[in-house]
């Protein structure tokens, strides 16, 4: 499993992802599926892949490709986001048409979806969504923050604190945190945890950090995090119980 | 969609509920998910279900028929909650058997699971997941609670707080937080919410809610639990970025 997050706010752009790939649960691996294909001081660009490896590497690698041969669409001189995520679609599609096929006759999951985040000069930053069929989605003021893979359990902390008007550091505190939600419920994630903060305008990622396994900064963050949550539940009232109705009796409790 | 979760403690049970039902979007209902077959003062024996409402309410009603009609085996007289458990399992087979070709040819999801927390006079309290098949697993000091339906979006506060030496009421108070962090993130799951504690060798239930929709009580916990989530959130420190590597020098950041 993965799980990637990209969240956009007034002030710029966080994009997180793990780095666990598992065929089964008895293969377990290390990919890193955080991209920068940035061109700094021009465009920055950011992708986030989840889904069948073969594909969404076969994606990476055809990207990479069309950069080093300078073709006439690449990702390095393609004008805006929108054509961006368009042509990742089609190179998905591209792939997706050849594999598809064979992995359908084996019952083998050939879905995938990837997170694009950045801004190109004279552009507004910009976070988009591109599922497994090649079409796209963006983020917007109202709906601030796109998820890929294992998205249910690190949902909860974004909905709860995260809006367009949420500075960068916090929004990348709860980017960590929704990650580490997610590890805690699911072996299927886990460390290394890439992470990027981008400043609007900056046109250069001055903010990355990599958590590997055993990192003690990211031991004392969910430690710190636990501690937290649990202070928390332990300030919140008990439940005030009612009045129950049992049998033909009406017993007052507590 | 639903949400039901049960917890074992050592102190004893808590079981709750939410009560939304829905085929598709554009079809939702309130249906109660959590049905009491207690005996006080023999027995304790409370049943959730999640899933294809159809089969989940003829098992109800067939458990129901098997009381009245004094069945050789009913919820009243078996004497085990393990078997209590596979009876009930059977009563969901039989209507599997006789629907599932049925809805199999139109694609209707005919999946269901149930949980059935309770004790029986003379025996310890227990906690049950009835899968769809019909077949069962228990909780255990190491697993305290078992989750039916929208599991996911609530299993982190679980994670995060509970074992089984929980004091009761932290535990009730942690299933009603669990239930409201999914009704916050999954509409599909919604109020009335119906929890139930239940105190080992009490075999009668003393403390028992149900929170409606617009329940100001209800409203007051979610609002309660989002700022102490909140505060949490900013007390902890923001992240400490370390070197990044860019082309080949080294910047330091903050």
């Amino acid at each position: 499993m993965t799980y990637c997050l990209g969240i956009i706010t007034r002030a710029g752009l966080v994009i997180a992802s793990d780095s666990r790939t598992n065929a089964g649960v008895d293969y377990i691996s290390t990919y890193q599926k955080l991209f920068d294909f940035s061109v700094p001081g021009e465009r920055v660009l950011i992708l986030c892949s989840s889904g069948n490896l073969s594909i969404t590497q076969g994606i990476i690698t055809i990207l990479e490709k069309d950069i080093q041969g300078n073709e006439a669409n690449n990702l390095h001189n393609i004008p805006t986001m929108y054509e961006v995520a368009r042509y990742i679609g089609s190179k998905l599609r591209e792939i997706q048409n050849e594999d598809r096929p064979w992995l359908e006759k084996d019952r083998i999951d050939f879905s995938c979806s990837l997170l694009l985040g950045g801004q190109i000069k004279g552009q507004p930053p910009e976070l988009y969504l591109i599922y497994s069929q090649g079409n796209c989605i963006h983020a917007t003021r109202d709906t601030t923050f796109l998820q890929i893979g294992e998205t249910k359990y690190g949902k909860p902390i974004l909905d709860r604190t995260l809006t367009f008007e949420t500075d960068l550091a916090a929004a990348a505190k709860c980017a960590l945190l929704s990650i580490d939600s997610t590890m805690k419920s699911n072996i299927s994630v886990g460390p290394p945890i890439d992470l990027i903060m981008y400043q609007t305008d900056s046109f250069v990622i001055k903010h990355q950090l990599r958590l590997a396994l055993g990192d003690p900064y990211l031991a004392k963050i969910r430690k710190l995090w636990e501690n937290s949550v649990k202070e928390a539940f332990d300030r919140m009232p008990d439940i005030e119980w009612q009045y129950k109705r049992e049998s033909d009796e009406n017993i007052l409790i507590d």
